[in-house]
């Protein structure tokens, strides 16, 4: 059965004893953000999600959502949650108070994205997707278009979309067609057709306000001449409420292999009335914005899949009993031993958990530069924090949901025959995870962005702020009597992350195709090396607490057991990676196009 | 959309150039088993596969089994194919002649196996079940029963079932509680309820003969108290025709995550007569001898779902356009380059190749040992023979389902968004691939056969079998022209292989939790050198042939690329494997079970 709890004791221990939250409060609009605020705030999402969101998980996936003639029903249940999430104000947690806000830096949202994730990935996409729309209109959009939809999107009586794929173009966005013709009023009429758009048609809202991707008649091709729209599904009348129907319908959605409570949806523009948001010709810039906030939120939906993937196996880890403990019984007074005390089972448990709050760690490492980007008064952080961010957002998508689906994966394993039968609700977890893989841009392209664009960028300086901390690091703590034995395996992974840039800048700068045969295993590798970084950083942690833990020295010393898993188990693979990444390009790219 | 074409001519290449099947017919009942004739069978298996079976696998999917008042009936279209499938005689190609059967030896019969798994794994499930109690019987049934099923059996008017699992017990059957009382004619009378039969009712066949495993009133518990009962849902009548109903039914069918239109029953028997199959309370070796052959046939499934699903996504990648190939544009005239022109596109279509035709390459090596333990007249080679079958069974169940689902999954990432919609059919493979890495022994499972069992089998004899052929190769090919760079990283990759072995023998024996911790590691480390093996075989022939090759030099040329990507890609991930498993089972046993 699916099972979940929000891990409040390890968010805290990321959030404050690992990251320091007690910093937030220096950064701008955080005075309020202390520890006991965060704690309450987490509390209360807590139950949130525990009470409303995870009861329908199972019944969305059963249920999907139903086309009508252009009418879209979310699941039973759906709507009523969707209210009692407006009204408790969680849509507005992370927006500016300026739009009514409660301005939560991210450090803290993300911990409440990865609750909402844990528990009903498919409902979540429509506050997400409102969020990012939210964004792209705040970095973009001019001041009339803000006053007149973002109080609404904040407050989650509207919410949004983002309409970018078409059904010849996903990656590719140079080759879209949806056009934009300007009409006398400062507004365009919008026509063409739109795939995939998540959130597109619902009724959980009373407007939905579309971001559109569309071409000016005179624009240049490919990514160029791409304009970004805001094109609502009722205009808005004087009064600021909803007016007449524009000219946006939905043709269909999808039946898909998971998240059925979302509603995935062709969206047709005939004539339909928008108002450009940002330059003419610059749209990508816009749609990057939402892409991005929505890359690292993508990457959380792995994590939260993964952290409920992991607690619905370790309760049938400890209850189902089958077989008796290699070391002698166990549970004498039981008929067999509950499975967990197997060493197969134990090591899925620990891989899963390992991944789950390393992921939580780096995630919220990330997060808090965010908030310093966002926050900072000291412009050298701010950039800083920015370089980071670049460079760590495809890391967290591709990371975070591979390790996600991996997760997903290995606690139907762990139930055995009964994880494959629907009832139990695990293979859900699977079927949901898929996806985060693929949208806002694969895996690979994730991978791609990370050699082709964020190594090389300003010669490597967003590459600096990660590897000067962690070489920095590695440096001071190589013979630290505790740590030691962790850090010796991280500084052989780093020189292994050392080795493969120093490999892809060489090659990858010759030829291009080298760089993109590297990718894939490169960002894994990095990943690995950030992960372990987290670990080792943990367990130093939880090292200087447990001798004065009031009572919590086991929650230390688990840690300190599972860092040592991770750094054990999970960070060789390094050593595999870098093998694969130095052969190079060449047998990848032998065969030709008609040999496949 | 799901594509499929049989890879005859890498069958052929596997059977004929690499196995040498020209010496099949040196054994007992193959002398009629010559090139010619395999490809003239597979030629025709091919076609049935295509017509019959690939048409009805999404048809499957999207219908499922409908269960009413206890009957099940199969989804649309299966009935008449599987009534083709019999009347062509395909249901007994791997029979013994004396019951009605071909008596085809398994080199040849697998690839069957694998065709029908690629082109409707659903489906195959019905007759591989029968052929699972066929082999059973063959091994431990009375000649009265013999006479009485295997005839029906192996034309495929009577289909079989393994009735093994409880709903409180799989992995751990000494807990299974289905009872079995002696009658006075020698019959015993059934009671209790078994879930997870696939095949366990349905409308394909006029009877269904179950193989059930129960207690007797004085057996001891645990495994060595379980015996073999023959449950026919039809008392044959003294005509050998399917006389009044037993005192089996089918109380429910489970809804799962794929092979839906495989039934999935609960079967209940109720005062059902049956009749011993083999001694009293050695049922469980009547078992595994269905479970064993089942096991490689499982693996088969793992095969032929990644091999469809690499199909799949290169004609996609093929087809589908999408930016521009990073060493400059390679097809001008259309608006994109097709996505098969991109670095990583082309490392998952080349991972999913190599893991596919590595595994033929296996699978056929196995099966041919198959066929030395049962027909060879040396008695020598015939032990050896059933060593390595011994030794491989749980490598090819578990390392073929893992890869399989992998190819699936990557077959979904190269369809991007397209792969997560229902109606391109690749998310489906994903589902149906899933559950071959749980059932006849989850792959944990298997990992601990092979540390705990073949291993120390005979102070490592079996392990002798593949041990000292590989090394052999290895020490006479080191210094090959062509060969030499494969067989280096091969001969880095046995060394591994050997430490991991010497570390399981040494520690394991001490402390069998040592060998179950290093057990899944160690499985794949062990699964990827035999890869790796199969791979520098295949390249030795290809290196002999293409110079000569009557057009086909192409093929060979692609071989022998293909091998350069395993050696180069796939197989350093040996070296993370090793890092791990070495690192023993400490860190992994660390947490208290309630520390979870």
């Amino acid at each position: 059965m699916q099972t979940y709890q929000p891990p409040l004791r390890d968010m805290r221990f990321v959030l404050h004893e690992l990251h320091g939250s007690e910093a937030l409060k220096d950064l701008k609009g955080c005075e309020d953000v202390t520890p006991d605020l965060i704690d309450a705030v987490l509390e209360e999402a807590g139950k949130l999600v525990t009470e409303v969101l995870a009861p329908l998980n199972t019944v969305g996936d059963a249920e999907g959502c139903k086309y009508e003639n252009g009418v879209v029903r979310t699941p039973t249940g759906f709507k009523d949650a969707y209210n009692t999430y407006r009204e408790g104000g969680w849509n507005g947690i992370a927006c500016d108070p300026e739009w009514g806000g409660q301005g939560l830096p991210a450090s803290v949202t993300k911990c409440i994205e990865e609750m909402m994730c844990s528990a009903n990935v498919a409902f979540s996409l429509y506050p997400g997707l409102t969020h990012g729309a939210y964004e792209a209109m705040m970095g973009h959009a001019t001041q009339e278009l803000k006053e007149t939809y973002l109080p609404k999107m904040v407050e989650g009586s509207w919410s949004g979309t983002m309409c970018l794929t078409e059904s010849h173009c996903g990656t590719d966005l140079g080759l879209l067609r949806t056009k934009a013709e300007p009409q006398d009023d400062g507004s365009y009429k919008i026509n063409g057709s739109k795939i995939f758009i998540s959130a597109g048609e619902h009724d959980l809202t009373e407007n939905i306000i579309h971001l559109v991707l569309a071409r000016l008649p005179d624009a240049p091709k490919g990514v160029k001449g791409i304009s970004l729209f805001l094109v609502p599904k009722f205009l808005p009348n004087a009064d600021g409420k909803p007016g007449p129907r524009n000219g946006v319908s939905c043709t269909g959605i999808e039946h898909k292999m998971g998240i059925n409570g979302s509603a995935t949806c062709q969206i047709s523009f005939d004539d339909a009335t928008g108002w450009l948001v940002g330059e003419t010709n610059k749209g990508m810039a816009g749609m990057f914005t939402m892409m991005n906030s929505e890359r690292l939120s993508v990457g959380t939906q792995g994590l939260g899949i993964g952290e409920a993937a992991y607690q619905s196996a370790v309760a049938y880890a400890k209850d189902r009993v089958q077989g008796r403990s290699l070391a002698g019984t166990k549970y004498p007074d039981k008929p067999a031993d509950p499975i967990i005390v197997h060493p197969d089972v134990r090591r899925s448990l620990m891989t899963m958990r390992a991944y789950n709050e390393g992921c939580r760690a780096l995630g919220g490492w990330v997060a808090r530069h965010l908030d310093l980007m966002e926050r900072s008064n000291d412009p050298e952080e701010r950039q800083n924090a920015e370089d980071f961010t670049a460079l760590m957002t495809p890391i967290v998508k591709s990371l975070f949901t591979d390790l996600g689906f991996a997760n997903a994966s290995t606690g139907v394993q762990v139930y055995g025959g009964h994880g494959y039968i629907r009832e139990h609700g695990v293979e859900q977890y699977v079927r949901d995870a898929r996806i985060a893989m693929i949208y806002e841009g694969t895996n690979g392209i994730q991978a791609l962005d990370l050699v082709g664009r964020k190594l090389p960028a300003h010669t490597g300086r967003y590459l600096r702020s990660f590897f000067h901390p962690v070489l920095a690091y590695i440096d001071a703590k190589m013979d630290d009597e505790n740590l030691g034995p962790l850090v010796g395996p991280l500084g052989k992974a780093f020189g292994a992350l050392q080795l493969a840039t120093g490999h892809i800048a060489e090659k990858g700068l010759k030829d291009p195709e080298e760089a993109g045969a590297a990718a894939t295993d490169y960002l894994r590798l990095f990943g690995l090396v950030a992960l372990g970084y987290m670990w080792v950083r943990m367990a130093e942690v939880a090292f200087e607490k447990k001798g004065n833990a009031n009572g919590e020295a086991a929650f230390y010393e688990n840690k300190i057991a599972t860092a040592r898993f991770f750094i054990d188990r999970l960070l060789p693979e390094v050593a595999g990676l870098w093998g694969a990444i130095k052969s190079g390009k060449s047998s990848m790219m032998a065969l030709p196009d008609d040999a496949f």
